[in-house]
């Protein structure tokens, strides 16, 4: 089952033929206070910032989240998805829990978005999936609900189905439905990450349907953490996940790897094509990194 | 199945059950100028470096090549498995094609060494395998023979089971046999990969040995070549390898990582070790920078 996206550019399309998709996950204030702080001020650069780094970086979409406690979020998501077009033509992904703002985001992104994301909860459904559906844009659906996460790789098969009979009844697709297993932190649960791998085989085939990853919550409190999350995206890319929220700049090269080492990529194409973008963009950062010393010399 | 290594510290237990196993490539002259040039001088200070470089980064048994063209090959083995025995407690992996530096090898080795390699020509076979019977050696053998490496994963059983059947003629032991299935590089075949995948599943069902790998020939002539090497050892591992033969420096973090990801290092012990010892030896080689740099300096 495939899932297209567009952007004012190029199509990109979800599935298990294709080309693995990382969704650019960088333009979000949690956890990043020089964002927080650009966007309360106003001051949209740092965004083109990003925005353009990790497309370079070989991000396919990028997730926009600017949830800020006490901003007008509704009028600032708009400035931002407008600061995004000036430097990428990427499909975006409009991230918020609050309806106001996705409804906001929805309305000013070109082509057609994805919503990052609904869950099983029925008000939030009912909710989110009417806006999917009128706007034309796909949506991820969590695989947990008011209760939580289910334990085992069956419950959450359950709320992706729940989720996906939803969408069925508002007449969205459900090639429009991307459903993320969730993972919980390997360091509190070491079956966190097992349950999700087995979860993604379980409900590709089940489903059939796209498998979305947050990768970097399975390493929270550990160590050295882009090891552990390098290596969970390879095993979710061979289980059946077809695309992630993540760190290009950390993730890219691993998600190229692995599709080169399961015979996705044939002579390697992609993975020299983002090796080669990878040594454009690093001489280019160098590039500026001297010349902004240098003009601190004069 | 278990293989035991011993060394003159601690045994190294080689198993499904058990952490899996690095055995330290780098003291190994092809492809290491430096190493070779110091061997043909008689200067045996860097080997110890590089012995106990590799202990510190995780690995648990060394392998030991001195190929180097025109040496006194089995007196050199001997002078370089005694200077490893001055710094690491080590099991030692006697790395030769030649029945005279293997026999010299394994009788200055301590404990209970392993032999690589025997694979399934039977001129081979017959020579190498009562050597490790008479010396209560270990084995590594490579599923290929005088026609090259077989195509299927069904071809390479075949293999397999040849190196067992005259491995048990001689008494050797299943478990003191280490079945490695090789891998092809991905930079000219796109299945290389997944066949030797496919391989470690088949074998480690039909026969239950153990499963090593020499992960670094799948990247040959690619960019950035540790991304690939650390993919492939994730997903070796996942599909049952217990031991590589690997860069502990480069594949440490992936092999530990791969661990903790399939619940297989409860609360993640070993990766934290393998974290601080890490970090330990990162110190203590800045340090030495440091000072050498002092003196320079004076």
């Amino acid at each position: 089952m495939n899932t297209v996206l567009r952007g004012t550019g190029k199509e990109i399309t979800i599935g298990s033929g294709r080309p693995f998709v990382i969704i650019g996950e960088k333009i979000n204030p949690t956890g990043n206070k020089k964002l927080a702080a650009a966007l309360s001020a106003g001051d949209f650069e740092y965004v083109s910032l990003l925005a353009s780094r990790q497309a370079a970086w070989g991000a396919d979409v990028l997730d926009v989240n600017v949830g800020v406690p006490g901003m007008d979020e509704p009028a600032v998501i708009k400035r931002v998805i407008a600061q995004i077009g000036s430097v990428s033509d990427l499909p975006l992904s409009i991230d918020s829990s609050d309806a106001k703002v996705l409804t906001a985001g929805l309305e000013a992104a070109p082509g057609k978005p994805l919503i990052n994301s609904v869950n099983g909860d029925l008000r939030r459904l009912d909710e989110v999936l009417p806006l999917a559906k009128a706007r034309g844009a796909a949506v991820i659906g969590l695989a947990m609900d008011e209760a939580g996460v289910p334990a085992t790789p069956e419950g959450r098969l359950g709320i992706a189905e729940r989720i996906l009979a939803h969408a069925a009844r508002v007449g969205l697709p459900a090639e429009d439905v991307i459903i993320d297993p969730l993972v919980l932190t390997v360091g509190s649960d070491s079956q966190a990450a097992l349950v999700t791998l087995q979860a993604i085989e379980l409900i590709k085939r089940e489903l059939e349907v796209n498998i979305n990853l947050g990768v970097s919550n399975v390493s929270f409190g550990l160590p050295e953490r882009p090891n552990l999350n390098q290596a969970f995206l390879i095993l979710a890319i061979q289980a059946g996940a077809t695309c992630a929220i993540a760190d290009p700049m950390k993730l890219g090269y691993a998600a190229r790897a692995a599709e080169v080492l399961l015979a996705r990529d044939a002579h390697a194409l992609r993975y020299i094509k983002y090796f080669r973008a990878a040594e454009a963009r690093r001489a280019q950062e160098e590039q500026t990194l001297a010349s902004s010393a240098g003009e601190q010399r004069r």
